[in-house]
């Protein structure tokens, strides 16, 4: 094992410091000269994007538009929802000069957009006919917070925050329904994350939300994380901001709002699910390379080999292939680099390959090496189009496997902390806030959900069984885990 | 004429009042609840979102890659390039807390990110083989102007802006001339804005910048708007943030750096060029909606024309095809109302044409209205990809005629006055900054760019002529305009 590698902490020895080994050697995030904000590099940033692309497909299909709102938000509109400004004050940046004069009031760097939104909103808004209003937005967000981890929490980072406005509460719940599913379906699919679904606990939910959505990933620490949630906001933000329309009946009534979002902390989860002691792995449908062609050759038959190589990357135009022809680097060297960049296919192509027509296809997920003919290589029954679905459904089964042995019923604290509150506990919970809080003190986790009967659970999960904080009877079911 | 155009001052009775009219009552931005701050609506935005896919497109077939860089930028590191911080220092918002405590040094709301950016690349380069460096973001940036006008000077705005690092002068000046070319492919291809590119003179250039290129255009009240600019920034950024790399010989030296930008403004190009009195005129190729079709019965008609119109859409699913099935408005009014929001054709299709198997076919750019057999419209050959591609077309040969008819050559500062200062001016200059400033003071024009010889010119361009100041011969070709 060479230098690549020696740089990056073992994942089993210490599974923070890995993280954030593999977070920069991987060139996926450097950190900037301002406290608490990083850069999010091409590499990155190109895995941001893929993501964006599957996402904002679902969102329009969905019937959802894109629009821009300032990022500049007025502090007396911030306050107009009281939860809202009490939930996010705290953590607000704020500009107090433009230019050489000084505001008379000033302004938010936007946290997230409810007020400044809801403001348009209640101009936008005047018949039953301008309903619903499903507007999204890409964009950053800047929150002051104290301890910062790369993707998970920063001062700054990307996100997308869906805001909709409808005539009826029916209609309001089953969009926040809607997009947790558009959420579950990129989650599962692309980023090939299993996750639980749920209601959040009042303690958990969004300030000034009536009910928080939620999917919880567990990564690979044993600690949950979550990676995006929706929101029914009732009409507590249609009130404060006036969101209201005239409706069929000729009667004046205020809107029914929600709001949902996601952030490249999914790419935080990619790295902390899927990667191991060789860095990242990543699904082949989120990877900005896909396939790697690594020619392998000195003197006379570097040249051959190598455009033997982008001949090959020619023919597999279809998908994001990269030739690592660097002339400074040994093959053993480039295997080490890409591989830690989680890119899930290498071909490795020699002066005997090129001999024998073949090529040695090497996945990322396995370590399973195999040669064959270079002419089974493309098209949509060839190998590279196979094993990439094959690497995808094997990154799932593995996360799905995973999940399975770290989950368990608890019937009270002891059951966590018998697993040092490591992995997904399924336990009772009577609804009181002082059993949450009990439950958080004693073992340090919280409630991340409250999923339905049709959620995956672990063997042995039932209906009721003791709250566990108080051991009464309790008919809540709740995923307790230590998270993010 | 309805209600929809009443909204709209004629083009030609105030030119300036028309553009806020179109800008706001065709849905592309509302203003803000934040001074000189505006929400770029749906239909806007997906404009935008057209043109960053033809940008983004050529970006990346150039080589260049999308990272994110922080929004906050520490006061120290703007003021490491002298001119640059002169430059921006005036338009900077700034935030001097974050959450509940003050900040020790305040920080700029990200004006442009020369400064942020210059600092990441004195850490990644280090040798001449991480060279060159081509990266691109997309964002929005904060100048808090004193006057805004919507899209094309307000206190924030949505942009991009590529920096790039290279090992030699040469290198970074084709590049800068590189995507200069870029730029001009996606303006002149699908805005179909006709642009004269040539350097800025040493007045007008980018604060920092060694030279800037521009491209510019004629805007339909005469005056010119900067659409692009590419900067060739020498080593200035290089020595200010210390970009250096170890080059193949051993030797420490400094990159040669470029930046290039391109805003929303363009959207206001468009309007400001293609719009007629009915409001906009969208080119296809960056049209939300391609296509409108609007069915016309009443009673039991209704169901069948409307049923009708969707199993066209589903049959022009190639392009971006609305039906406008509103049963609260009168066709007249749709008509006017698509009209004004620039889609270039419409198919207007009734319980006749339902009989006759026909629709009509009416274009935006023209008027012209055609009838024609349903079976004639899908296909690559068919008369909606025909038509579109002529609309095209015609925006543009309209676009040159009228940049023909309104560019004429000068000897002094009277021709310039002769015409009211609108249009472009071909004249000379001596290359004196005084002459410049003359200019400028007796006519309200300033030098737009210094085309080279193979730009296009207006009739009786000579390569020499009396400089526009002071009259001496001189033999530097300048285009003088008013300008935005």
């Amino acid at each position: 094992m060479d230098r690549v590698l020696k740089d990056i902490t073992p994942r089993s020895e210490d599974f923070s410091q890995w993280y954030v080994d593999v977070v920069t050697k991987a060139d996926l995030i450097d950190y900037a000269p301002v406290k608490g904000f990083t850069v999010l590099k091409p590499y990155g940033y190109r895995i941001w994007e893929l993501i964006q692309g599957f996402m904002d497909a679902r969102f329009k299909a969905t019937g959802h538009q894109n629009a821009y709102f300032p990022v500049l938000i007025p502090e007396s509109l911030l306050k107009k929802e009281a939860d809202h400004v009490e939930g996010f004050a705290p953590e607000v940046a704020w500009v107090t000069h433009g230019g050489e004069e000084e505001l008379a009031e000033r302004l938010a760097v936007r946290p997230t957009s409810e007020a400044m939104i809801g403001a348009m909103y209640s101009r936008w808004v005047e018949s039953y006919r301008d309903l619903p209003l499903l507007i999204n937005q890409w964009c950053s967000v800047v929150r002051w917070e104290k301890a910062t981890r790369p993707f998970l929490r920063a001062r700054e980072f990307l996100w997308q925050e869906g805001h909709t406005a409808h005539r009826t509460q029916a209609e309001a719940e089953a969009e926040t329904a809607q997009m947790l599913g558009v959420y579950r379906e990129t989650i599962e699919q692309e980023l090939a994350i299993p996750t639980v679904a749920g209601p959040k606990s009042a303690e958990e939910r969004f300030a000034g939300a009536v009910n928080t959505l939620t999917l919880e990933g567990l990564m690979g620490d044993g600690r949950a994380l979550q990676l995006g949630t929706s929101h029914f906001l009732g009409q507590n933000f249609a009130k404060a901001f006036d969101i209201g329309f005239l409706d069929e009946d000729g009667v004046r009534r205020h809107c029914w709002t929600t709001s949902w979002g996601t952030s490249y902390r999914l790419i935080g989860a990619l790295i902390m699910l899927h990667g191991d002691d060789r860095g990242l792995r990543l699904p082949p449908l989120v990877a900005p390379v896909q396939v790697v062609i690594v020619p392998i050759g000195k003197g006379e038959d570097r040249e051959r080999v190598t455009a033997a190589a982008h001949a090959l990357q020619a023919e597999l135009s279809e998908w994001r292939v990269t030739v690592d022809d660097r002339p400074e680097y040994t093959p053993g060297w480039k295997y080490n680099d890409w591989e830690m960049r989680g890119v899930p296919l290498r071909v490795e192509l020699g002066p005997r390959d090129l001999k024998a027509g073949s090529v040695v296809l090497v996945r990322r997920d396995t370590g399973e090496k195999e040669s064959l003919g270079r002419d089974a290589l493309a098209g949509p029954d060839g190998a590279v189009a196979r094993t990439l679905a094959e690497i995808q459904q094997n990154l799932y089964r593995q996360a799905e496997a995973f999940r399975a042995s770290n989950s368990s019923v608890v019937a009270d604290c002891a059951g966590v902390q018998a697993r040092s509150t490591r992995g997904l506990f399924w336990g009772h919970w009577c609804g009181d806030v002082g059993c949450e809080a009990q439950v958080k003190q004693e073992t340090g986790a919280t409630i991340r959900c409250l999923p339905s009967g049709g959620e995956w659970s672990p063997e042995g999960a039932e209906a009721e069984g003791p709250c566990l904080g108080c051991g009464r009877p309790a008919t809540i079911t709740a995923v307790f885990a230590r998270a993010y």
